[in-house]
């Protein structure tokens, strides 16, 4: 966002009004005055730092991978299996509520829009790598102390990262928490046999 | 489609003109008047069998579908772990060109809407069902002869789809081809030393 205002209160309400939007309609159908009418504060000042939705999304998303970088940052167990799992928890939720829901298939949509958006694709790819940095940095800590077998950390990360992506995708389209829950079940079974080390 | 013409012709020029304005347009700018421009015969004609885009997208869906279930019936290798490749052949195939592409582009943009749509949400259901059974048969095949190891072929079948499904969508969106290539050179390896059963 180019705003001027300089208050972080308004960058915070305009993101959570943006997220309201989205939950309630998803994507093509938020508008930016859909988004405005989620707005408790001046809807002219909403209007003046942002042209159009996409102008607004790519902050948007913007917003959300600073956050989930700090969700991911904030993560305080060393121990790798145990960092392993808590990484997962953040990217394959199993308990998410309606909002929760809502919310994840918005982002679904934004990004099956990526090929149309430099920005947005911008933001995915991103996304995508922090998630893929991440598991890479516990999968390698773990080979280090022994946790885990020496395995290919990279080629271990993406496959990891596709199938809880694939699981929480099929799962979101077809409204059917169980394929989260039996994506969740059958990656934590991988983890144990594939990849955790028994001395 | 309610089609009372009985013309199997119309049928495939309406679905071919469907495919074309989906690869060129994308879901949310592909409208019934842009599918009539693809579409050589008379325009009426597609007119007179259908309202709207949702309309006419759900009996290509449904065209989909056939297809793709004709393409795995179509597959003669019996010996399990063959006949496993050919059945990831279709599901992640590795060599799609431009259009191939924006096709898949084009039904993930779709099933991003099946929560708006229960037409959608009800062909894409049937798809998964229809890859996970064939999955299922082929892993439960292999078990028997004894060319895999006895797992739960439910939880495999699922495994593998959520994995190829998520390395698809996330090379799609970002359209970048190495992602598809990368997943299946994963997935073939889980097959190796996960499933297949040397003596």
């Amino acid at each position: 966002m180019t705003a001027g205002d300089g208050s972080e209160d308004t960058v915070e309400a305009i993101m959570e009004a943006t997220y309201r939007a989205l939950c309630t309609h998803g994507y093509p159908a938020t508008s930016i005055s859909k988004i405005a009418d989620e707005f408790a504060k001046s809807k002219s000042l909403l209007y003046y730092h942002y042209e159009d939705k996409e102008d607004l999304l790519e902050d948007f998303l913007q917003y959300l991978l600073d956050r989930f970088e700090a969700e991911l940052t904030a993560i305080e167990t060393e121990e790798p299996t145990a960092r392993l799992h808590a990484v997962l928890d953040r990217l394959i939720p199993t308990d998410l509520d309606t909002d929760g829901l809502r919310f994840r298939r918005a982002l679904l949509e934004i990004r099956s829009q990526a090929p149309y958006h430099d920005a947005y694709h911008e933001q995915f790819e991103r996304s995508d790598e922090l998630v893929l940095e991440t598991l890479v940095d516990t999968i390698e800590a773990g080979i280090e102390d022994g946790s885990f077998r020496a395995v290919n950390s990279q080629e271990t990360a993406e496959f990891l990262y596709s199938t809880a992506y694939g699981a929480i995708e099929r799962g979101v389209t077809l409204e059917d928490m169980s394929i989260l829950e039996r994506g969740r079940t059958s990656i934590d079974a991988y983890i144990e046999t594939q990849l955790v080390r028994y001395a």
